[in-house]
């Protein structure tokens, strides 16, 4: 039987991004150094380094996300779930507020009588918000689906789209369709992905953000 | 790229549960008839098919976990991920609750004011409650091993454990004394596990209770 070391709570992560660390560079696997931060805690999140070969980046975007984040953007999650994994106090401190409206009574109501998905009344209310939005879809493909459409539709962009659902059904070709398009995105290539990843996600980008700026301090 | 099929919200978790039943099939995997909604729902939420190989599930549990619910059994979550993934309202037609402390002002304060950690004294909270109740550990393998030593200490017990925590300090160890223990457990071995995967469990549990007393209805 393994011994149960003995870690302060504290000392838990650091130790297991040392441990994923030397994983990744035993399997001969270089990550690029701006993504690193946000690969590894996506790994940290699932034990399951087959994200270090599927992860996908566009251009650019880690600088351009953490800028989104210093200028205030707000996190819209697609499930309660995301939602209650992003550290909404890291958010709060650089003027950002998370959003789930998928379980409001009203997203039901209006999706009933206009007869269209929770999800796309969920997106449409997301593009209103009157300033940058990071859109990030942990769990349902027809959430990445429903942006597609009213980006196409309305010409309303979120600022940038963390597409990481899971599943069996639409899940790859959902994301195809982001990956496509001209946002700027983080996104899990196959099927994998889930409601833990995108919050994994945020708060990777939230932590770079909050450590940058202790060190610039 | 791949097409999007149209399939209708309500039918694309049936579909998905058909198509991981394929490829176990494809792959030679036979799972225990009891187990296999568990198993099964854990690859839906992870996309992960090292799932069927490591998930554990100690004699006869399945049904047992299932009498619990019925007997309006508490699911106490380590997490407010795990808390907000698991299906409250299927859990209260049976009259149980869920509940996570974690967050709880008191508990902070507690456990500072005793040195203790926020996980142990969550643990006895939940080892108060007054009617049978599953543990559910998903992220903190500390919340396994704070479990096991109150019920060497005082010799209160969960009625059955959900021992899924993720990660690379600990975890295998942490599962190794649930594994080791008197409580009934499902488990699953190794690194892998998460928030959304002690949700998926108590969902598919609960699921099948519902199916079960649907068809005797």
């Amino acid at each position: 039987m393994e011994k149960i070391e003995f870690v302060l709570p504290g000392d838990i992560e650091a130790r297991s991004f040392d441990i994923i660390e030397e994983e990744l560079s035993r399997r001969g696997i270089v990550l690029n150094e701006e993504q690193k931060p946000v690969t590894k805690r996506v790994i940290h999140t699932t034990a399951d380094f087959e994200y270090a070969d599927t992860m996908l980046y566009s251009e650019g975007v880690i600088g351009y996300a953490k800028n989104l984040i210093r200028q205030g953007a707000d996190i819209v999650t697609d499930t309660n779930m995301a939602f209650s994994g992003v550290n909404k106090k890291v958010l709060a401190d650089y003027g950002g507020e998370a959003h789930c409206f998928m379980a409001d009574a009203d997203i039901a109501e209006e999706a009933k009588r206009r007869g269209v998905t929770r999800a796309s009344v969920c997106v449409e209310k997301a593009l209103e918000i009157d300033k940058p939005v990071i859109y990030a879809v942990g769990n349902a493909p027809t959430a990445l689906i429903a942006l597609h459409e009213q980006i196409e539709k309305t010409g309303r962009k979120p600022a940038l789209i963390i597409g990481v659902p899971v599943g069996f059904v639409n899940v790859v070709a959902a994301k195809q369709l982001i990956l496509a398009g001209d946002v700027p995105y983080i996104v899990n290539r196959g099927r994998k992905g889930g409601s833990n990843v995108a919050a994994a996600i945020c708060n990777a980008l939230l932590y770079q953000v909050r450590k940058e700026d202790q060190e610039k301090a």
